[in-house]
């Protein structure tokens, strides 16, 4: 008998083409795939005809199916015998409970592949030019999420971030003030530059340029949405500068904020 | 005239099949290549035979080309206006200095495109299943190398490690026994778990699974090595143990270690 194998995929933060070759051999071998709603609709396109596809995320206003029921249709379809995906936004193993999947299908005495994605953060940093880490500005980088069982885990960053950090928050949510606070009571300078970028990688990218004192101020951006703080994060200040007015250094966003707040983060 | 371009592509942590399709189609369509030797032999086989190919890493006993040198090669064949790729081990922007890269195009005035990667500690934790995040053990994700400019920020975590967290230290190098110190001083509890994980991804991949205690008498693997502290490492153990003896649930590297020691980490 074969042996019982469930693959946990990951799709990449949205561009198709940010897919892995291993991914694609995957999915197009697939005769079920659970998928959530972080995957595009181009990389979806790539699940085959005859195969069964079943979004297990949230769909319009209605609440997402619970992680135990996504565990328990991993099992069943797996002891049935089929090859089955489970096709994870970004990578299985940040931010999107692959270790519980993990876990159900041990239990279950499943096999199971991981195939790693490229994780959001990679792909926004790459669209918006930000290199995460940078021998002279930043040689940490700290990914947290915003979106945490625990609510007072959320942005659970260290207390005092160190210098020369780069954070990353996953699913910042709407609520940038707290996140602000929390940020400024960690030491991080006033005027250190941010990011909040939505829709990486795919047609509709947005990339919102701020400082950590303007944060309670930032639009509601649409969409999947990643918060860059960090001095690295003026690499894509340097580029839209660059591009809108070839003149300028330093853009007027920064001038509400004065030069000697913050001088130890 | 076509507008002067360099790409920075991540070429993941070296499984061929681990390239994404974008690394693909920009590398099939090089002129010429500018390569590291953390990218594979796989991966330099899909370099097509017309284009120049020139590796710009360290070579049996030599040192590597400094990074001013390769930064003068992208701009010098940029402004020829050739088609050049620099494929770079993981991802462009993970400890690559691919920022600096970045620069020294953007002070050229040659545009840059980047195509991001799997990571190597994205690649390691789907092959040693390792989910680096968990909603119940780790929250925050914080990457660090070993490999700085500045000596005294080898391995610069944040004095106290945050609670559930995950540390992935990116070449550690051999002297293991003063990281062993630094996370005993931010409090990391002596139990925990980490893996010492070579050649993530290929052929010859090893994983040795020690806790923080005996960090010291690691085994010496070769290749480029990453180490992942924190307790989601149970996970590989969990794994390792069951396909070693089926009846085991704590293993004797354990043993060692008292249990008592270090709550608060």
């Amino acid at each position: 008998m074969e042996t019982r194998k469930v693959f946990l995929v990951g799709a990449g933060p949205g561009d198709p083409e940010l897919l892995t070759l291993k991914a694609i051999k995957v999915l197009r071998s697939a005769d079920v795939v659970l998928h959530d709603d972080l995957v595009s609709a181009e990389v979806l396109a790539l699940i085959p005809a005859q195969a069964q596809a079943i979004n297990v995320g949230k769909r319009s206003g209605m609440r997402s199916t619970p992680q135990q029921e996504i565990n328990n249709f991993l099992v069943q379809y797996g002891l049935m015998g089929l090859r089955v995906v489970r096709l994870k936004g970004g990578d299985p193993f940040i931010f999107g409970r692959g270790g519980e999947e993990l876990e159900a299908l041990r239990e279950a005495g499943i096999e199971a592949e991981i195939v790693p994605g490229i994780t959001a953060a990679l792909g926004a940093a790459a669209g918006a030019q930000i290199p995460l880490t940078h021998r002279d500005l930043s040689s940490t980088l700290i990914l947290v999420t915003g979106n945490s069982r625990n609510a007072e885990h959320i942005a659970n960053w260290p207390d005092a971030l160190p210098q020369n950090a780069t954070l990353v928050v996953y699913m910042p949510g709407h609520q940038l003030s707290s996140l602000q606070q929390r940020l400024l009571s960690s030491g991080v300078a006033p005027e250190t530059p941010c990011a909040i970028i939505s829709g990486a990688t795919i047609e509709s990218e947005q990339v919102h340029l701020t400082v950590v004192a303007n944060l309670f101020a930032a639009p509601r951006l649409t969409a999947a949405r990643l918060l860059v703080v960090g001095e690295v994060v003026r690499f894509a200040e340097a580029r839209q500068l660059r591009e809108q007015f070839k003149d300028f250094s330093v853009g007027p966003q920064y001038s509400a904020v004065s030069s000697d707040a913050g001088e130890n983060a």
